[in-house]
């Protein structure tokens, strides 16, 4: 329907001043041209470990590349043990299994994450149960946990019940938003009051620490994930990191289909999984963690070049990793002061156009619809924060010495 | 425990002829050395097209390849749509829920199978009701089946019910069993007959085809494999195959966590997957299918080699296409005469010491631990084969001209 020209006249002009500034404080470090949220660096041997995989013949569930990058990975982390899986779901899924969380348990997570922390839950029919986040970790807040739970959950027979469902509440899953870690001694004191089974989704954390730990190291089971957009990348994959001998032989025995060893029989002991990473994706993931010191060395430095384009910035505030901590920094973030979180709209559609990909966080958990009936503790700071996030493009190579 | 001198010369000699026969006639095809049992073949354009994967850094769910290798998928086999998921397992899992598979549904399938076809069941909470194969398929019996049906099922309000259990049988998932179509038009009517959703299993069975019309696209929907031992890889891979453009976007839908479409906002409208093929594996498999033809011709050849290497061996046939299919022979297989089938062990045994690898069909569905509880009707052809087949050597080049 057209307007009038006068109530058009009448309309205040929006402002495009925000905007503007956002845009010119990203040019300074981008430069000109567009640029993705996240694109992967192959500047390695991703080409010679592909080919020797291929000329190998080995490019499924079974290889060396596969075995050498579970070795590195458990290196790099400090976690004993590593499975390759293949993708960060499926290791959210086995790590909640291995958990013990059974159908009609109940799992604490945050709101503020990607689906696929929830979805996990469901995978295993039990109920997500979502936790506030605390504003200078973005990750699951442990006095506000240990505050919900001493009002609403009760330990009896060494397990917690909520009082509200009478569902054990089984485990507590944090999430390293955009890489930086939460506080997670707090949580594993939690979790210890509170029989809680801790596994940490540190999809979004490798590389990441938390008083020189690595992130995925400090409860059971810890989950990493290599989707294309990660810091480093397997095309699709995912793992499991853990120090228990017999969490990590039955991680890898349930991501073989269960299969019991035997020279040509096929018997299965469980209902097992098809979530092995294949050899061809392992090939990749080795060369990419041969480069992975480089990729957050540049990343910090993208940081350090996005601090002083928005130093200036009035009302935006540049996420930096919590105290004590040592982020990876996957995806940089803008925080926007809350007088100005209407304007987010405004300048992730500035920013898209103009080629720079923005984007908002997920929208909220327990938003989400199949999630809308789950139990939830109140999450004013979640409810805040998802209004004012804003992650920018945050390529490794944006920091490279030379870059823009 | 010793045995007295006597008592070990009183046995009667253990017969080698027929392992020994199995040998020579092995040799025969493969020449001196060892053999695998199934090997990939990469003589075309892999490498070329991993490497323009690589360098288009578009390595993961999202990229040309898996568009590409989608559409070649449907032009091949005649489906209308193909969607590219990361294996076989995730393809039948979700093309169960398509199917309209609810917890605590019954699904028919061959006890005579892989056993991803029962875990998929299971990941749906339904129950795997278990069904008899036919000698001259190896897949379901539609005879047998409707017999079956008869006896113990009901159909009404549209629905047909387990009048033992009182759960509805949903859904009937045939597998074409290494590469040989079932007798899909039979299952067809029985399927119509009790209101049951035909899901193919068709896992192994790429480049098969009864009536002149592929494996996989009878039914409502069907599902291909791509695993490192079948007759073509993608490393890690399956596909959903399907006639129905809503179907076929629902897989894709539920295959990419059920994002909804939009610029920048993450929402999510049910319970998703990650199964998506990543593109750097899709690359491969685009390579792999124009591979294709060659492949199938020399599996064919391969047959037609044991066809005269076992034609003197007493005791022994080698499996062939049923009437009216083409078969992708992705498994050689020996069938053990009745009387011969004690002598199984001791093939796969002396074969497997001279380094060519052999192996009977798996353990039949209804007798894995997981499933022994789950309902059946008797099943004396499958047990019966179940002691009787042998797999032997099927690499597709070992049939290619000049080979051996």
């Amino acid at each position: 329907m057209l307007m009038p020209a006068n109530t058009l006249m009448n309309q205040p002009a929006i402002s495009s001043a925000l905007p503007d500034a956002v845009i010119k404080a990203l040019r300074t470090v981008i430069g000109a041209g567009k640029a993705n949220l996240h694109e992967p660096s192959f500047n390695g041997n991703e080409w010679v470990y592909l080919k020797e995989c291929l000329d190998s013949t080995f490019v499924s569930s079974v290889g060396s590349y596969v075995d050498r990058f579970e070795k590195d990975l458990a290196t790099f982390t400090g976690a004993r043990h590593a499975v390759a899986v293949v993708n960060g779901t499926a290791a959210l899924h086995l790590a909640l299994l291995l958990a013990g969380v059974k159908e009609g348990d109940e799992v604490l997570l945050p709101s503020l994450t990607f689906i696929a922390t929830a979805n996990a839950v469901a995978y295993c029919k039990a109920v997500p149960h979502f936790i506030d986040c605390n504003e200078h970790t973005l990750g699951v807040d442990p006095a506000a946990l240990r505050d919900y739970l001493q009002r609403s959950c009760e330990v009896r027979d060494g397990h917690c019940f909520n009082k509200s469902s009478g569902r054990i509440v089984r485990a507590l899953v944090p999430m390293h938003t955009f890489g930086h870690p939460v506080d997670i001694d707090g949580l594993l004191a939690v979790a210890a009051d509170y029989q809680l089974a801790l596994v940490e989704d540190a999809a979004e954390s490798l590389g990441s620490y938390r008083a020189g730990r690595h992130t995925g190291t400090h409860g059971l089971l810890g989950v990493l994930s290599f989707n294309g957009n990660k810091t480093i990348t397997t095309g699709g994959g995912g793992a499991i990191l853990t120090n228990d001998a017999a969490l990590a032989k039955l991680a890898k025995h349930l991501s073989t289909t269960a299969k019991i060893p035997h020279a040509w029989e096929y018997s299965h002991d469980v209902v097992g999984y098809n979530y092995r990473m294949p050899n061809l994706n392992a090939a990749l993931g080795c060369a990419q963690l041969e480069q992975l010191p480089d990729l957050l060395a540049n990343k910090r430095r993208l940081f350090e070049k996005y601090r002083s384009a928005f130093a200036d910035v009035a009302g935006v505030q540049l996420f930096h990793e919590p105290a004590d901590c040592h982020s990876n920094y996957w995806l940089q973030t803008l925080v926007l002061d809350e007088k100005f979180a209407a304007q987010r709209d405004a300048i992730l559609q500035a920013t898209n156009a103009a080629g720079l990909m923005t984007r908002p966080v997920w929208t909220l958990a327990h938003q989400q619809l199949p999630f809308r009936d789950c139990p939830s503790m109140p999450l004013p700071v979640a409810q805040s924060l998802a209004q004012r996030l804003i992650n920018i493009p945050s390529s490794a190579f944006l920091g490279a010495v030379g870059a823009a």
